[in-house]
């Protein structure tokens, strides 16, 4: 029997009750079939100076960088904002793409958004899909994973209630695991 | 005679010696005729939070909304990080464009951008554009200034000692400033 | 009395009953008023060739340069082909873009777009923007016009048949009619 | 032994002397190692009409298509036109990316491109990845190969003559050939 993937999974909103929170626990409640997935929270990294790093990863960076490290494929959840990436988002990836050991490298990565407006997170998912390259990820090119009009899709929680739409998350997980296991096996 | 243009500037990098501090340095020191510039620097901005905005705005994102909408224009520099904006600039970005005011609504635009290697943050200016225009900047379309090997331009503390450059950098400003006073003018 | 804006429109299918040729229409009929519209037809425009434009340009080619640089203001209607700008537009703007004049240059541009699917062509029109800053074009930031379901709202011929959706493109036409008298007011 | 590799070789240039199509010449003179190059004239492909679509494929086109579907791997070499893809090569991308089959699904590819200018046509490859994962193509995250000031390293011919360029070239190839060799694998 295959080891489940570890899967490390975060979210580009720090609030409480987002609706890109809410698909991530869509994704592991229950636990997807073959895989483990652990939720990092995004909220302790600071935002990035050269000068600290020359000091050394802040921990909560360094736990980060770690549990990427560990991971056999990422599964992020953002929100858009100003038709691109979160800086919270884009913030975290760009203290987990320094050396010494560039974590992301030759990642499986699945993207998915949520968005109260009608585009579903096109954009960001577009922009984010840039910077995955240029960290040399694996962004996963298909399935893609738009949900518009969360608020009508979820709780005041942000839990996602709509049935289909965690039936699509469960299939973008799948496809993740189908995809990580295609790039591992292929080494 | 002319009011003089009140520019907020600001830089995408927090390191000391960050070569696009030092370009905004060159931009201002001797100030540029017409022209009032003030440096913001977007280290004490904390990462966005939904839930701490529905709060009130943070001492230190009140004074950057606060300074942009005091200001006639801006005047960016940063440098492009994994082929895109600094998740830095890019989480300000996503404070100062949050409602009830939008204060970079209709603001006139100068980019910059200085890098170690020799794509002088093209990738980072492409990206930066897209979230302007999203927040209804008006960045201005050319000229553009991509400064590239900078540590061959700069001195160890990020001064642009280079004069060629320095005169690229003042050109530019120069062009902000008739950028915004068109757009004033035809109000 | 302000002389009316000419403003040249075109779009980037060359489908006959394309949605997007339909959105031209319901701009021009009637007539906006401060301006006279004239739609070029790209279809006659053969495939760029460095080597053929160093004989000279192409009579189609020819034309539609002129008609640029006769125009105060463009006027583009596009459908979004996988994730960006139709070859066929594009392929038009590489012929449009080349020396010795560039008549793209300093041309106040509004972009709109219908799409089957629900994002509107938002990607598209992304991708465009991008295009319409390198040949220094002034696209009009906002507003956005996406249309969404093209085919509901539109008969069998590509015409433009909700009144909502009409009113729309009637706008977005008038807000190019003051960006254009803006930006020639300020110069 | 290993079957070789079936690569299908375009460029995003008409021009006889271009650096794109001295780029291709590097990559298949000698033959690499393990594949088999074919390359593929875009230049007597049409303009994309859904109309002549509905018709069925034109002869070039078929051909193209047919080319594709035949090959395990696509290299394209391009020139970076107004920040983006040439419209020429967004075309030829447009007609094959249609049903019924969509045969650039799923193929592994690889992206590299000469410039005059020192960008080394870095937008146009960035434009050119988003239009690849729409079509669900599994780009070459890494390595990147941007040539610039292409006339210092090429003859009058537009042939690639300087031998570091041309070593990348080649290790560029060896690249795609491992990239694909993963995925076919893992399948």
């Amino acid at each position: 029997m295959a080891e489940p993937l570890r899967i490390l999974a975060f979210a580009g909103s720090l609030r409480r009750a987002s609706f890109n929170r809410g698909l991530l626990r869509a994704a592991i409640e229950p636990p997807p079939e073959g895989a483990i997935v652990e939720v990092f929270d995004l909220a302790p990294i600071p935002l990035y100076n050269e000068d600290v790093r020359a000091q050394g990863y802040p921990p909560p960076v360094a736990a980060f960088r770690a549990a990427i490290a560990a991971a056999g494929a990422l599964l992020i959840a953002s929100p858009e904002n100003n038709y691109s990436v979160p800086g919270v988002l884009k913030n975290a990836i760009d203290w987990a793409s320094r050396p010494p050991d560039q974590p992301l490298r030759a990642k499986p990565v699945a993207i998915m958004g949520a968005s109260n407006g009608g585009f579903g997170t096109v954009r960001g998912q577009a922009a984010l899909r840039v910077v995955l390259q240029a960290v040399e990820s694996y962004a996963m090119p298909k399935p893609e994973l738009f949900v518009s009009r969360a608020q009508d899709l979820s709780d005041s929680d942000g839990n996602l209630t709509d049935a289909a739409t965690r039936e699509k998350v469960r299939a973008h997980v799948a496809a993740l695991i189908a995809w990580a296991a295609r790039l591992r096996a292929g080494v």
